[in-house]
This record gives C-alpha cells, sequence and structure tokens, in this order.
C-alpha cells in the first residue's frame, strides 16, 4: 500500500504517443521550487532528455517532471533538443514555472522524434488535472514492456518527527543501470518532503542508487536514457541530512529494482548473485555482474537447473583473481559445491527446488576475503526473444 | 570438399558418455612425433584435460590427440586430473608412444568426472581404427550441440610446393573464445603437413586465432575448456615460415569460426560487426565486441529488424569514446545513419532485406581515425533458449 507524499501532485493523459492509445504521458509537479538531484545514463549516446534534464538540474531547483513513454527521444539529433525543450516549455506555462524547473524524461524506441505538437496539445490538460493520488496515474503512464506498475514508499523517523519518500520507476528490458553523477530505459522518480540540502540529497540518492540499480541487470544493456530524479518538497518542514534520509531511499531503491528484475522482459524469477570472500568490493561486483549477465546462467535459472558449472565458468571469466579449488557455491542456503567439485546429486536436486521460487539468492564463496557484493539478474526465457525479436512491430 | 593430410590419421567410436549413443570419443594420430603449438582458455576456471594438455605440449612434440564430447571434465578436482591422465595413458599404450605425446580434450556438462574404464577399454579400438579419411568421422564425434560438422582446409603454395592445412572444430555454444599462450567450448584442431618450427607455428597460430576464433561470439560465455591445437607432421618435407603458412591459418580458422557462429545455439544468421574510423584497433574491437553480444541487438537480428538504436546504445556502454553525431552505419551497405540521426525509412527498409540472408555485414563508422576491427556475431532466438533452459535434462 502506499499513499500521497505531502508537496507533490501528479497527472497523466494520452497523448496519441503509443499506437495503442494507452496513457503515455506524465506529469509530477511540487507546490513549490523543490531541491532536486539527479543522476543519468552513462552510455556515451545519450538522449535528448538525458541532456537538456541534466543541464537544468544544475540550478539545483525543480518544479515538475514531464515523462513520456513509446519514444525514447534519442539519437534525433537537434530536432530531438528542440522538441524536449519545447514540449517542456509548454507545460511550464501550463504550471506556470520558468521553463528550466521542467524536467524531461522519454523511453520507448531509439531513433524516433518526440512528436511534440501531441505533448503541446496536452499540456493545459495535465496541469490542471494534477492530484495527490495522482501518482498512480503517472506509474501507470510511464510503463512500456513491464507487466506492472512499480510504485514503493518507505518512512523514516527523526528526533522531529517521520519524514516520507515515495519511489516510482518503470524497466523491463534494456535494463542495466549505470547511472552517477554528474551524469537508467530505467527511469526512477523519488520524491520525498522531507527538508533536505541538494548536495545531501545527491549524496543520498548516489549511495541508494549504486546498491541497487546499479547493481541489477537484465539483459546487459545501458539504456541511452536512464535517469534517476529525486525532489525534495519541504513539506514535511523536518530537515534531514543524507545519513537520516539513506535508509528509506534504500528501502524504495530495493523495492523498485526487485520489481523492475522481476518484470524482467519474460523473466519468472529474481535472483540475488551474492559474491563473498574477496579481498575488496569492486572485485566482488565484478563477479557478480558477470555471474548475473551470463547467458547460460539465465537461461540455466529459466529452466530451474542448479547448473553451477556455468556459475563458476562466469565468475572465471571475470577478470578478477580466485582460486577455484576454494570455492563455495550455495543455492538457497543448500551447498551445492565445496572446494571447488559437487557436493553430490542430492545437494543439487535439493537446490533446484529452490530456483522454483519466485526470488532466491545464489552465493560463491570464493576465499577468506572480507568483502561482497550483491547483483540482482532475472531468468531468461522465451518471452525475452518475443518482446526484442517483434518490439518494434 | 576436403581431402587427407598426409601424416595424420583418425578414427572415432562411441564409449558410452553420451545419453544417445552417438559416437563420442575420438582420436587423431600423426605417424611421427608432430610439432605441436597451442592456445587455451583465459578463463580462470581451467578443465582438467586443458591442465595436463597445458603441461604436454610444453615439450613442443605431440604423436596424438584423444578428444571426447559428452563431459567437459571441468570442476572435477584432483579426480578430473587424474581421468585425463589415465585415458591418455591408455591411448599412449595403444598407440605406442610416450603418455605425455598424447594431449586430452573433452568437451560436454561441467562438473561430471571423465568415465575413465569406458574411454580405456575402447584405447585399443581406436587406436587400431585410424585411417586418413576418419577425419570425417572424429569430425562428427566431437560434436555436442552442433547443427553441423566444421572441417575445412587450405593449401599455400611456396616455392618448393604447395603445402596442406586441415581444419576441424566443434562449438555452437559457450562461444566466446578467448585463447591465448600460454594459455573454446570450442575445440579446434589444426593439421599441416609442413615443416615447420615451433615457434613459427605458435605465431601462425595465435595471429589467425586473435582475427578469428578471439573475434566471435554466440552467448557472451567463455568455455572452461576452449583449446585450439595445432600439428605439424612434415610429410610434405617443405619447410615454411609463419608468415608463409599464415595464409592458409587464417582461411581455415575464418572459416571455422564462420561455421561455429552460423551454428550457434538457435541461429539463423551469421553478422560480421565492423566497426571503423577509431584511433586504435583495440578501442574498435572494444566497441564491436560490446555491439556483437548485445542481446537486444542479437534479438533484433533475430527479428531481422534494422534496430539502429540499439546498435548506437551498444556502441554507446563499451567504454570507448567517440562522437555519436558523427557515427554512420550501414547494413549490408545501405546507410541507415548518418552523423547520428536516421537516413529515413526507406533505408531502414532496404536494410531490413539484407537482414534476412544467412550472412551479412553491419558496420559502424564512428570517426575518422583508421583503426578498425570486424567481430562475428550470431542472432538469438527460442532456439537458444531450448538447449540451453534444459542442456542437462
Amino acid at each position: 500500500m502506499t499513499s500521497t507524499i505531502a508537496g507533490f501532485r501528479f497527472a497523466a493523459v494520452s497523448a496519441g504517443i503509443r499506437k495503442d492509445g494507452r496513457i503515455d504521458t506524465a506529469l509530477a509537479v511540487a507546490d513549490r521550487p523543490a531541491v532536486v538531484a539527479a543522476l543519468f545514463t552513462r552510455n556515451l549516446v545519450r538522449a535528448a532528455p538525458v541532456l537538456v534534464a541534466e543541464e537544468r538540474v544544475r540550478s539545483g531547483l525543480a518544479r515538475a517532471i514531464l515523462v513520456n513513454a513509446g519514444c525514447a527521444n534519442a539519437c534525433t539529433g537537434e530536432a530531438g533538443l528542440t522538441a524536449a525543450r519545447e514540449t517542456t516549455e509548454a507545460v511550464a506555462r501550463a504550471v506556470g514555472c520558468p521553463a528550466n524547473e521542467v524536467l524531461p524524461a522519454s523511453t520507448g524506441v531509439i531513433g524516433q522524434l518526440l512528436p511534440t505538437a501531441k505533448i503541446n496539445a496536452k499540456a493545459k490538460e495535465l496541469a490542471k488535472s494534477i492530484t495527490p493520488e495522482g501518482y498512480e496515474l503517472f506509474a501507470q503512464a510511464i510503463c512500456t514492456t513491464d507487466r506492472w506498475v512499480k510504485v514503493a514508499e518507505a518512512q523514516v523517523e527523526t528526533a522531529k518527527g517521520p519524514v516520507s519518500v515515495l519511489g516510482i520507476a518503470k524497466g523491463a528490458g534494456m535494463i542495466h543501470p549505470d547511472v552517477g553523477p554528474p551524469q537508467a530505459t530505467m527511469l526512477v522518480f523519488l520524491f520525498t518532503d522531507a527538508v533536505i540540502n541538494r548536495e545531501e540529497l545527491e549524496s543520498a540518492l548516489v549511495q541508494a542508487s549504486d546498491k541497487t540499480f546499479n547493481a541489477c541487470s537484465v539483459d546487459g544493456d545501458t539504456s541511452t536514457n536512464d535517469s534517476v530524479i529525486a525532489l525534495a518538497s519541504a513539506a514535511s518542514n523536518i530537515r534531514v541530512t543524507a545519513p537520516e534520509i539513506l535508509p528509506a531511499f534504500l528501502s524504495v531503491c530495493d523495492k523498485l529494482a526487485r520489481s523492475m528484475i522481476a518484470d524482467g522482459e519474460g523473466a519468472n524469477h529474481v535472483a540475488e548473485i551474492k559474491v563473498s570472500g574477496l579481498a575488496n568490493e569492486a572485485d566482488a561486483k565484478r563477479v557478480a555482474a558477470t555471474v548475473a549477465t551470463s547467458l547460460l546462467v539465465k537461461t540455466a535459472l529459466h529452466g530451474k537447473d542448479a547448473n553451477w558449472g556455468r556459475l563458476l565458468a562466469a565468475a572465471g571469466r571475470a577478470g578478477v583473481s580466485f582460486d577455484p579449488a576454494q570455492a563455495t557455491i550455495r543455492i538457497g542456503g543448500v551447498e551445492i559445491v565445496k572446494n571447488g567439485v559437487s557436493t553430490g546429486p542430492d545437494a543439487e536436486k535439493a537446490a533446484s527446488e529452490h530456483l522454483k521460487a519466485p526470488s532466491y539468492q545464489i552465493e560463491l564463496a570464493l576465499g577468506s576475503g572480507a568483502a561482497e557484493f550483491s547483483y540482482l539478474t532475472s531468468d531468461l526465457g522465451h518471452g525475452y526473444v518475443d518482446v526484442n525479436a517483434d518490439y518494434r512491430s
């Protein structure tokens, strides 16, 4: 169950961008200019809305977020930049704020230009229809191949009272986020009623993203449009620091990341690949990411096959040094490999039972080091091929 | 059409390793100790036959290669090493050569121990049945998920006369070879009748492998068992250098690599991803490999969809610097992107026609640099999921 977030209102309409006529254009508006921090894709190829939003967040304040599905407005050159600017200007006029306080975000097919006129025609309707409860429509409108909406919330109790965080995300394919400052088609929007300064907001956002969005993958493909934007309305009148709000950010981002991976195109399972026993976290992350993105691992998980040879083979090509003869592998806590070799068919059978669950943990303990890292991945089956071999048709 | 190679004889039998009873154990024997060079997987997790063969090729001479399908003998600890040694010892006795002149190679399921007794029971039958024409049976026996056998040959004319190269390979999945000295489950065996010293043989093998096997991928997963072994029988009495034999090695290795990629599990197409216009070959290879291993690219190719946005997005996450606004993309010679944007729907439609062919080239020209690199990949569809979600059952 989620609830409204003080200081923000939302709306969504169909602007006719999607062929199927579903709602495709969403607006979030802060009652007053909100403190903003944002992280964008580190892909070298970056969509027009990413470039425009990145420029605008430098002011540290934002009033609104305009998001569309059905068109990524990526690889669209100068015309794409103009489209991102003109649509946000139309919304700014309708909202009654400067254009540079409206942040654009887009998701959909790469290479198609945003239909400016269609969106502009809906600007006033959008601005008029915003409500606190509208976040549900907002979450629906930004979905593309998603099977369900992604909304999460968390509260933190401070000495001065509670502050809340509401998170909304979309994403099911082209999910291998790599977002960072100053720069996911993961789109994530966090709204908080806390009073927080920009540096603290960004710090909490970076820390939460690195442990969640930057540690999950559906298909290994980093999008041109990934954006994580956090707005703080100050409506609670309760001032917080980054460490104070971080638990709520981590909670919301973890829920959203798990929901995105569970909704991975064609996927039925979420696997948390935990790599432990290495000397440093960077090495642990590199091995976990390599295992999590291995096609042979992901198809084995789809087949509910405790194929530990593929797990170990993927770890071995990660470019990180470890002794395979010391490797232990556990699936759902069942030890199927010890000292690099099988513990026998009974353990493997027991492990396979865990692979039937919607979510489970696979641990590769590769030595006696203290560092560990957990990475989320999905299984990969026919559904992924169906969605992506025919996505544009 | 291929023909026999002077100085070598071959045989294959069913040792009962495979459940289906097909021939699964193959032997190649040189009439006299042959000069040997070999490259093995750079995966940190390396199968027992790789460890044993690597140790034995240091002598520079080999008499025989013993290969089995159906069991990779990887991640099998000391017992695996013992099995690789004992089976090659049995074959050495039957052939009449020292055990360290017999090189083992295995392919199949990781984590299963090689059935020593089954192979040893067939050692004499194998050694007795070798014939020059037996290479055809050899090529059949080493196949696993392969839909066809991979055999190629080439000749080079020297001032002193012709020398021949015969190549035999297997591989359809877990194909992303990374082989090098001193170290796929690609297995490749090259046989030549040339007189060549070890250093020259290794030099030609490394150069040919880097442009072919190390530049192709089915699924991005580097095997624990990849082995490329070249034997020179000297039966032609014609001495050659590395540069002299390189064209024949390149020709044979290119044919075998293309055949492996065409036979990629569930694949219908071979795409040559050519990246040009960068400052150095390493950068060009990195971009080409990233595009070639992108799941979104491979599923688009399966759908015969000229989805250039995915091509450019994959290039953008390769970690190589280029200006997306200068990018040109051609499919089968049809320019679909110029200066980073679409050249229109007509070009895209023409390009899509090329994607119906069994093989085609996709070029990403990313700047004005002189370096380029070509990487082979396959499309990815339902067949890959079928083979790999159920491989062990």
